[in-house]
């Protein structure tokens, strides 16, 4: 299936934008296994999202027994919701395209994210796996984001320029875009130039601050869809991730 | 050991400015154990590098079994070589922490490759390691690096503005830049903006067909230093890896 198709069904079905961020830290699960851990909260939060995200640097710092972990994950999430891993992967081609088999094969995963520093050759691997989706890095949700992403060039900034490159690279493959809640005017001007049809992953609601009704608004196209709002320790690790993924689910449906 | 120190050590007791990329390739190795595949290489060509670089991608898509392959590679390198773990990395800081944690403790490299699109607190968590070494891309060596690395800001192009900022950033920690091999004229800017001191990684010799003689004299300080040139398919597939070890070596240091 198609990843616009798989997409649309699961948002359909739960009714939902919610991205829920598998951030297992063994600094915050103590005494607890963590692929328990993550199961637990799949099992609590599956009628509520649309999609699971993997950061893979808290399933790298475990060795070979995170690499477990992830896989496993993996495997106990519901094949009817997308599974993103997020590893921000980039290279050259010839090296890009072990990743993107390593990503997309191995690993079996609907979509991934990628950093287009270098360019094109480097995204082209990726978008090579027709029946997926690329998230490439827009506007990132951090503080330093600017450092870079908004240097003026003669057509605006960086990142307005990578959102035209990315609009350009859509053609061969099919791509989204990163886009931090953190910056809704940037979200709005991103938004507008890709255009209704492509889907943004928009990380930093919750613990990094992002406005859920300025993220809705300005992240979603006309019909209130194709943005995939994520949230990882606002709900992973709050008391009750049930009624967080719910309460966050249904104040994103709010403002749709 | 600081990593300028243990850089320096090697390249004089070497003699060399060499480092050999072992990206084992599964489609190139063919009925082959790729750990004995590697530890074949550093055998024969240990007393003519100053590093080894192991690009992850290569190990990632062979699932878990590839973890262990890259953690017995790593041990299997002498303590006196450096080991430079090419994840091109990028995080925000949180995640980033756990990038820098898995590669230089989990699997103890001495040096990183990092991604600088999300700009310094995805850059700061890896400079937190005081004696390692981070290089940070600046330009690549890729065709396409041109699509980004080429924008013109206001103060020149992307890539400069990068290198203008790791020279910020190394007050906070040790950076080193990567710049390909297959840009001479670049190089030689960069070189220019980040003075004497800065350790340059040069991927790009070789396959990808940088020209030797302008790498060593736009890539090196005054005292013919600081430049760690990489190799990886024209040395690990040739007929004869030593030799084509020994015969590079040679070449670079004939124009230092």
């Amino acid at each position: 299936m198609k990843f616009e198709e798989k997409l649309s069904k699961i948002v359909e079905k739960n009714n939902s934008l919610l991205c829920v961020g598998l951030d297992i830290d063994e600094d915050k699960i103590k005494n607890q296994n963590l692929l328990e851990f993550n199961k637990k909260i799949i099992d609590e939060t599956k009628d509520l999202v649309c999609a699971y995200k993997l950061n893979m640097a808290f399933y790298e710092v475990l060795g070979k027994e995170g690499y477990e972990i992830l896989e496993k994950t993996i495997q106990h999430i519901p094949k009817e919701i997308i599974v993103i891993l997020d590893g921000k992967r980039n290279d050259i081609g010839n090296t890009a395209k072990k990743y993107a088999k390593s990503l997309f094969e191995t690993l079996k995963s609907d979509a991934v994210t990628v950093n287009p520093y270098l360019g094109f050759d480097g995204i082209k691997p990726f978008l090579d796996y027709k029946d997926k989706c690329s998230f490439i890095l827009c506007r990132t949700s951090n503080p330093s984001a600017k450092d870079l992403q908004d240097l003026q060039t003669s057509e605006g900034s960086v990142f307005e320029e990578v959102a035209n490159k990315i609009k350009e690279w859509n053609k061969h493959g099919y791509c989204g875009a990163v886009v931090g809640a953190t910056y809704p005017e940037e979200l709005k001007i991103i938004r507008c130039i890709l255009g209704e049809n492509m889907p943004l992953l928009i990380p930093g609601i919750g613990a990094q601050g992002g406005d859920v009704e300025k993220t809705v608004k300005n992240g979603t196209n006309k019909q209130g869809l194709n943005a995939i709002i994520n949230s990882s320790r606002g709900i992973i690790y709050s008391k009750n991730p049930r009624e967080s993924a719910l309460s966050l689910r249904d104040k994103i449906n709010k403002y749709r």
